[in-house]
């Protein structure tokens, strides 16, 4: 069974889920190969986390306290040590439906990899660069929430207009890419006026997932200026279905890349250990036969989840429980370590080779993405996979 | 009282308001001075309306679709024809609280006044130019829904990190502004991988409000590029508390500015009369003076709400109830049709004169903005107005 290294005592994660015994979507666990539905359980909880443990979404749970998540986490760990109660309520992971985690309030992309962004000036413009800011702060864009889906839903190849050797055309997109993330979900809100300080942000990080922004690069690259990304973008991001608690990422907590310029009072971390180790790996996966396209880790990023929360905050933008924080594209320096497919094929003037024996630029109808998040000892993210179908006729 | 003249029997918008009378917020209309909580009223109308008339947003009265709606508003008009209802159930505005109309999905906002974006280009650049793909459809950018708050709601000075000669520094914003937008309110939602042709775009469009898209010139301008402004306009947006429906509308549609290039089947527009003629006006407000700072017309747009609706759902990217598609400041070719103060100061440049006697180029702490729309016959949108603090301490 996939993945049954991720999922260990040390990792249990909250996902929501379903099956024929729980038609219902309630929050669940993962442990190996099962899942265990949490309301099933002798769980020792505040009452607001009871209640929230047969809700649809972990809305409601993200929103509980972190002393409350933390007895949870306790009873639920000291639970499943006991074997009878495994064996009891434990439903093979294949037999079981994941649902959407989370309902999404906002959803928010930043760029937190120098590696990335100098690619990708370099794809487009010929040489590396930088925005004016990266060194400044992590530069974001607002997300679509509306189109975020669960790993394993299909996603449908964009139209959209775009301009090729200076014409202006509307079509199916010709440069669909993926790009590899992980996001922070917000579980304590804020309101609207206050900031979070660097020191308490991971307070108000639930846990973290898997994200992939899909990508029309086509479409994106005409509407770019001045505005952002948006219609190359909104069509489809999706998340894994396990989100994993930042406890179980403790002891993965490591240094992040040294400043290379001063940076403004607000993002001068004290913690010493503000990022994490966690490796990031994408297949591309075409007919029987997938090609590891990225290996990646969260340690490269120059700009920590931390700094998400301070930065999208200092200016008094309030949190809601259920936002998304992404991380943009995880990048590294080696060409083994470009996590999308626009760096890889220089904006796509360069062919790569699949296990397949096929070359490819970008991702052709049939095409999946397959990507996975592990720390070690036991703890990982599972996938989030999700493969290109045809476009609507125009 | 104010604005009366906006609120006719021809009008008949939609909020949510309370009073002492009627602590539960609930959905309201305004007639001339008076504020009138429908489901007092004996309307005939449909299971699901008369539920969605006590609820505290008017989503789940959007989602009712246009026939009920049609009903809905014969209804109500034929039952505010009865003087002795008016009189039993009115309660003065002045006695009312109106609150946030809409529990806001997606903000998405839209770049649809040709004379803005031209305006722009030369306080920036100094010479009028346009984005490359202006013309060939309305270019937005994802807002942030969480930070949308109902007029008269008070706007704080956001902090953030700004570029000014060369050097970077973190402080309050020095370029406070304000934009003069309409906005549509999505009552009808899609599925994802839809779209929605621009013949049917009207059915999915509940009303329109006036909206303020607050901004942080300095803050703005240094985080744009490649990603498009994000806490530059994150920390506030303000919208009117009344939400006209397009039935409203229709004795004041117009034609639309002809299109300067061909553009692509989803946007060729068959409909005569796509736009609206809603004159627009802004005030700036200093100490106990009001100074009318701008002028302008919805029909001056180069792109319509319909427009904005077939582009935002091109890419399969789904509407929810509750989204908000937004025009973008609205401009027009005068010197006194500027729908910002960055256009109208030059970026800044240029020292405006006030009523008051003083100068300002952006808003200062104490400043407010005050903006209405009107079409006349007794049809228009009040007010929307929003009052500058002090940031919080850096």
């Amino acid at each position: 069974m996939a993945y049954t290294d991720h999922f260990s005592l040390a990792n249990l994660p909250y996902g929501i889920a379903s099956c024929k015994e729980h038609p219902e979507k309630a929050v669940a666990t993962r442990l190996h190969d099962l899942v265990i539905f949490l309301a099933d359980l002798p769980l020792e909880c505040a009452e607001n986390v009871k209640s929230a443990l047969t809700k649809p979404t972990l809305n409601d749970l993200a929103a509980a306290s972190k002393s409350e998540l933390q007895q949870l986490r306790g009873s639920l760990k000291k639970a499943l040590e006991d074997d009878s109660l495994i064996k009891k309520f434990g439903y093979t992971v294949s037999n079981v439906s994941l649902h959407l985690p989370i309902s999404v309030a906002g959803f928010f992309d930043f760029s937190c990899s120098k590696d990335h962004v100098q690619n990708m000036e370099e794809a487009i413009f010929g040489k590396k660069g930088m925005p004016p800011s990266f060194l400044h702060y992590p530069v974001g864009y607002t997300g679509t929430s509306s189109s975020i889906v669960v790993s394993g839903t299909k996603v449908q190849r964009p139209l959209g207009v775009s301009m090729a050797g200076g014409s202006v055309s509307f079509g199916p997109t010709k440069a669909m890419d993926y790009e590899l993330e992980l996001a922070a979900i917000i579980g304590k809100p804020t309101n609207l006026g206050d900031s979070v300080a660097l020191e308490d942000a991971d307070d108000h990080i639930f846990g973290l997932v898997l994200l992939n922004d899909w990508s029309a690069r086509d479409i994106q690259g005409f509407e770019m200026k001045p505005l952002g990304p948006m219609n190359g973008k909104s069509f489809c991001t999706s998340i894994s279905p396990w989100v994993v608690p930042l406890e179980a990422l403790e002891p993965f907590e490591t240094v992040a890349p040294a400043k290379e310029l001063a940076v403004s009072s607000f993002l001068s971390e004290t913690k010493e250990k503000p990022s994490y180790d966690i490796q990031l790996e994408a297949e591309l996966v075409r007919g029987e036969k997938s090609t590891t396209i990225c290996k990646s880790n969260v340690s490269w990023m120059y700009w920590t989840f931390r700094d998400l929360v301070a930065q999208h905050t200092v200016n008094g933008c309030n949190l809601n429980t259920g936002d998304l924080l992404a991380t943009g594209t995880v990048s590294g320096a080696g060409d083994d370590a470009h996590g999308c497919l626009a760096e890889m094929t220089k904006g796509g003037k360069v062919q790569i080779e699949l296990a397949d024996g096929s070359q490819t630029t970008y991702l052709q109808d049939g095409d999946g993405i397959r990507m996975t998040a592990y720390c070690g000892k036991g703890v990982g993210f599972g996938d989030c996979t999700g493969f290109i179908t045809p476009s609507r006729s125009v």
